[in-house]
């Protein structure tokens, strides 16, 4: 059913899913590309074009229906079933994400949490017990993991997501500051999170270089 | 000096300027743009064009100097001088990022912290009291902040955003799963970690299911 899709429709796709989430919540119903438009600041014939990879979801002239495309859109993104999800790194930032409710209602569930400080060890997070690194990889061929998500710095980044990889994990939520070398079959998403601080850098940086150049030029 | 960038080439400069900075680090002079590609899985004519919206950077045939090339970058994305930097919500997210010292080690100093939850005002993260967010458009026209970074849940960040724009902030750095209307003159870079997962979520998916399709296809 689904034809060869580009990185950027992808990209796309959680984003529809969001604003659609939040028509439902509000009691819409229906919804015209027009105004769908308009609500997420996107063309017409860009969302038109986008569903259009899915089969396309609608009727002309009549508009989509919100609870159906919300529906399909994750069921495309496999929000229709349970991952499990393990946790490499119990610091602040793989704290933060174990507690993080809303994974789970989307039916990630958090399964289990490791780290190579001693000291957290049996420490509980959600009720989940932090476990030495040692025990990883029987972990997942054990408990069925589907999801690593990495948050150790980038220095044991790599190494660890060859253990990953070696003991069947297929997606890594990578947040090292480390682009990870892994198989084909090995999908990766990145949260570089200081690349992203820099590009808001960037630009805050080049609006300010234009205003003081050209004070009167309001592009 | 700078013509019109392209998002895509900005999105990139953060990239190159981590690679940079580990072949500064490994002692490495000079390279060819042949070698970064090789090294950073993008193509030498690409980080050739990328370089020419910045005046280059280097001699044809013979390499780019990494320094020099580094600390340019580094310019460029504002690195070379210091942020304020405030953090909005003190939960798990607001403490992970106000812990995380790489940041400051580029400039950008983490100057305060608000949380609408009274139980956790006064309290200190890394020597910074968590105020109550009545105080935060104080605090920002007195201590020159110039990012914040939003990390509440998608309810109060509109509003809280507004509040901020109005205090003079022109860049936002947001965690909140909502989107941002802003005015033309603020910057706004999201991090919408549900999006992220939600694709990685898909890839994986995907892959399972083509794998199933046709066990023999390599592709």
């Amino acid at each position: 059913m689904e034809k060869e899709i580009s990185q950027a429709v992808i990209g796309r796709l959680p984003r529809y899913f969001r604003f659609l989430g939040e028509l439902k919540d509000q009691g819409v119903e229906r919804i015209s590309s027009q105004e769908l438009s308009r609500l997420m600041h996107v063309t017409a014939s860009q969302i038109r074009q986008d569903f259009n990879h899915f089969g396309g979801f609608g009727q002309q002239g009549y508009g989509y229906n919100v609870e159906y495309l919300y529906t399909a859109i994750g069921r495309i993104l496999g929000l229709d079933r349970k991952h499990h999800l393990i946790i490499i790194g119990a610091g602040n930032l793989g704290q933060a994400l174990a507690n993080y409710m809303n994974f789970e209602r989307r039916g990630f569930l958090f399964t289990g949490i490791f780290d190579i400080n001693e000291a957290l060890h049996g420490r509980r997070i959600r009720g989940i017990q932090v476990r030495p690194m040692e025990e990883m990889q029987d972990f997942i061929r054990e408990n069925d993991i589907d999801i690593a998500v990495l948050t150790i710095p980038k220095d044991g980044a790599v190494a660890t997501a060859e253990k990953l990889v070696e003991a069947g994990i297929k997606a890594i939520w990578n947040f090292a500051h480390v682009d990870l070398d892994v198989p084909d079959d090995v999908q990766v998403e990145n949260v570089h999170l200081s690349d992203s601080l820099f590009r808001l850098s960037y630009m805050a940086n080049r609006y300010e270089k234009q205003k003081k150049a050209a004070p009167r030029d309001d592009r």
